[in-house]
């Protein structure tokens, strides 16, 4: 495995590069959410190339990239173990160079207005910009994205759609703990009580979904259930709960189809989001 | 030399050659500017990739796509003519198909919110689009853009540098008539009084130019000279006269280092536009 540090050298190794590309896009703090993405994507393409890059433009300033775990050695001992091929681990600086002028920049459209876009106001222009960096930089033939991140996933297909970059965008199922907590970056800043606290966001998306499966068609009704679900847990604040269109993240009042159940709560010191396909 | 219709046969064309592409894009309407892009950027590629597009993105509701030069015989054959390998020629519902979503948009930025942004409000969001989407559909190596359109020119090096396209920009400059008349595609919208009339941009640049080779370093008053110019002229009707920032096309007070001349006329039917360098 080859870790790559500049925009350059990866241009360069992209381009002896004859079979397919897989990329498999990360902030670090690698753990089995990433992993799967990495087995995943393996055997369907050529070269498996990875990125680390704790993207600073996706994070708002009074949020976590100065506690968001970190170990480079660790994380490309992951990589490794998991087949990739190339590594690129570029400083910001490299990203986001002091001298460029940056100006223009991907509007990512009305879903990023929304849910998480409201609560983070410029998190997915940022995301939208240095996805759209990585994949011209690597050109890669297929991206795994989490339906963890379920919006950013929906956001990057519109990107990728209207930007006509031609990328098979894998969508990721969401990893689990064994009492259906998702695995995230972000649980290692919760104490033992707050891990335990937080199976309620899994409870409420499954109390939504069972009632969706027997028939419930009211987003307010599926909503409310959420709601009293979490309401049930002190430890527990809530940020968002939302019955969603799959496509736009706009609120429904009734579903017809499908809809996606979202919801985003503070835990102690941590934001956690967690979602379910309804369908 | 193959004419290719759709983005799945670019794709797979493109797929297949090893060597570096020039890229020629064009609304269409072929004339020397156009062939002295292709015959500048020939010897610099292996492969020449031209294409032929009429983006109706870039053009306003009132504006001149109807009436815009379209012989796409004509065209092909200069295409050929001047070494072209491929021409990429697809439909509008190709490029933008109906069932897509195209929401997320290239921002411009402020340059592209003033001069030619500020009379054809959704042109460069336009021009962005479909740039980024032959770019994303071709990976050309490196494209050609005319320095008359100085500020799109601009845009798309902007936009080159922040979404790290790392495609070289090569800029071509103006092709005159030898009166010092721009060629260009709206040119043919002329009477032989109006032709003879447009000779008042040139005239108009060439009087900043030599006030500024002399010494003139007040913007205003190197707009009053050029406004004088075209005062003269009763066919040319004035849409702006700048004496602009090269990089942000911000309007200057004080020339410092260099800057752009710009105006943009009303002839007849014809609306033109001409720059010149000061530096």
């Amino acid at each position: 495995m080859q870790v790559i540090r500049t925009i350059a050298e990866m241009r360069e190794a992209r381009s002896s590069i004859t079979g397919t590309v897989g990329l498999v896009a990360t902030l670090g703090g690698i753990h089995i959410g990433h992993t799967t993405h990495m087995d995943t994507v393996r055997p369907l393409c050529d070269v498996l190339i990875g990125s680390l890059f704790l993207n600073p433009t996706q994070f708002g300033t009074n949020e976590d990239i100065s506690s968001y775990p970190a170990d480079e050695e660790a994380d490309l001992a992951e990589f490794e173990k998991h087949g990739t091929d190339f590594v690129f681990a570029p400083t910001a600086d490299e990203m986001y160079p002091p001298t460029g002028t940056g100006v223009p920049q991907i509007d990512p459209g009305p879903a990023a207005k929304v849910l998480e876009g409201a609560h983070r106001p410029d998190h997915f222009k940022g995301v939208a910009t240095v996805v759209v960096r990585l994949f011209s930089i690597i050109s890669p033939n297929m991206a795994t994205f989490g339906e963890k991140d379920a919006q950013q996933l929906r956001i990057i297909q519109h990107i990728n759609e209207s930007l006509k970059l031609g990328i098979d965008i894998i969508p990721i199922p969401t990893k689990r703990e064994s009492d259906g907590f998702a695995v995230s970056s972000r649980n290692a800043y919760l104490s033992p009580a707050e891990r335990e606290a937080a199976t309620i966001l899994y409870k409420a998306l499954t109390v939504a979904k069972l009632s969706w499966d027997s028939g419930e068609r009211s987003a307010e009704v599926l909503r409310f259930m959420m709601i009293s679900v979490l309401a049930g847990e002190p430890l527990a604040e809530i940020q968002y709960t939302s019955i969603a269109d799959v496509d736009t993240f706009a609120e429904l009042d009734q579903v017809e189809h499908s809809a996606r159940a979202l919801l985003a709560m503070k835990i102690g010191p941590a934001r956690l989001i967690d979602n379910i396909l309804l369908a």
